[in-house]
């Protein structure tokens, strides 16, 4: 496999969507070809998976939950996220299989082997080249994400409790992985975190790809 | 957990439907309160993820597949199975977890540790009391299923190869567990399957609930 694999990590409100966003423009300034990917959708059956998450919310059991991320990653991988890194591609990650041990092993309280499990059998143990997290305190995390009126995505309607279980598994995974993650200050302003960010990934391309972002070598 | 959980296993064509409607009638003649399910229906989550199955069709990832057919047997067990066997019911289910072991684990090619863990996850480790597997040679079964005109399920689409995979599987497992499975001869009558089962039924009405059908005793 070539390519680069880079996801994005954190509890809601942690400023992921904005830091792939301005990666992938970076990226594609410095003439590499990048690809974006946000979980549930980019795909068809993504999308009719994310609308089902949408018309049955909080009638769904933690594990059926569970399960239909797990079909979107699935077809994810098999769609799109294989054949772009195979094309040599730059793919930026909004969330991926960490995610599921965070929220629904950690969050929800589902057995982490069986999560473990589960994502193996859906990423054919695609692992990511590099894991960005940023990590954020859960309060501000909180507040950040109902200032902005998400309040109809059902993960913010989960209490204080829960995120911490979440941020808490996020960080332990990160120290048991130290050479795939690379933890940043959330607190930190958009444009302070993209240079750090930056830097992370430019060593992930010279690392993985031989390259800090020059077409002619990918 | 009382109650009694008999599940209902084989190819398709072997007869499953048919014996679970004739065993559900002669049990509720018997005075029982019985309840037969049918994966992946029997919520409005399993329908939901029926339509995508038969909209999306053959553009699905066969783990993904997987995944849609756990999360709708995650939320029947949640929604439908745990109540009804703290209920005290008897609980008829026309396929259960040994289904994706045969047909996504052995039919398919998906590795066998991991469907038997996704099962755990999404069944909760909740055992059928019976495993009725309905055996049948793979080219009687497949004449029977295009004699039906059910052309249009995406499992009867498949290859000669996929159904004896999925049979030998089935055996396997019978063979694996001989206190949980019966294996019928699917070649016989349904009457006479009819008569064979239900005293298979009977044995374990009596072993876990202590009644050969008395509801009193219930």
């Amino acid at each position: 496999m070539s390519g680069l694999f880079v996801t994005f990590e954190g509890i809601d409100g942690a400023g992921k969507t904005t830091q792939v966003k301005r990666q992938a423009a970076r990226l594609t300034r410095l003439g590499l070809d990048v690809l974006t990917v946000r979980e549930p959708g980019g795909t068809e059956l993504g999308e009719a998976i994310r609308e089902i998450l949408q018309n049955l919310g909080n009638m769904i059991d933690a594990c059926a939950e569970t399960c239909l991320y797990a079909a979107a990653r699935a077809q994810l991988v098999a769609e799109v996220i294989l054949p772009a890194l195979q094309a040599r591609r730059v793919l930026l990650a909004d969330r991926f299989a960490d995610s599921t041990i965070a929220y629904q092993g950690a969050g929800r309280g589902l057995p982490e082997e069986q999560i473990i499990e589960l994502n193996a059998l859906v990423t054919r143990r695609l692992r990511p080249d590099l894991t960005v997290l940023i990590d954020l305190p859960v309060e501000e995390a909180l507040a950040r994400a109902r200032s902005k009126a998400r309040a109809h995505d059902r993960m913010e309607m989960m209490d204080q409790a829960f995120f911490t279980r979440v941020r808490e598994c996020y960080l332990r995974l990160a120290a048991l992985e130290p050479a795939r993650f690379v933890v940043f200050d959330g607190r930190k302003t958009p444009a302070e975190l993209e240079a750090e960010i930056f830097q992370a990934v430019q060593e992930a391309l010279e690392r993985c790809i031989g390259t800090s972002g020059d077409k002619a070598r990918l």
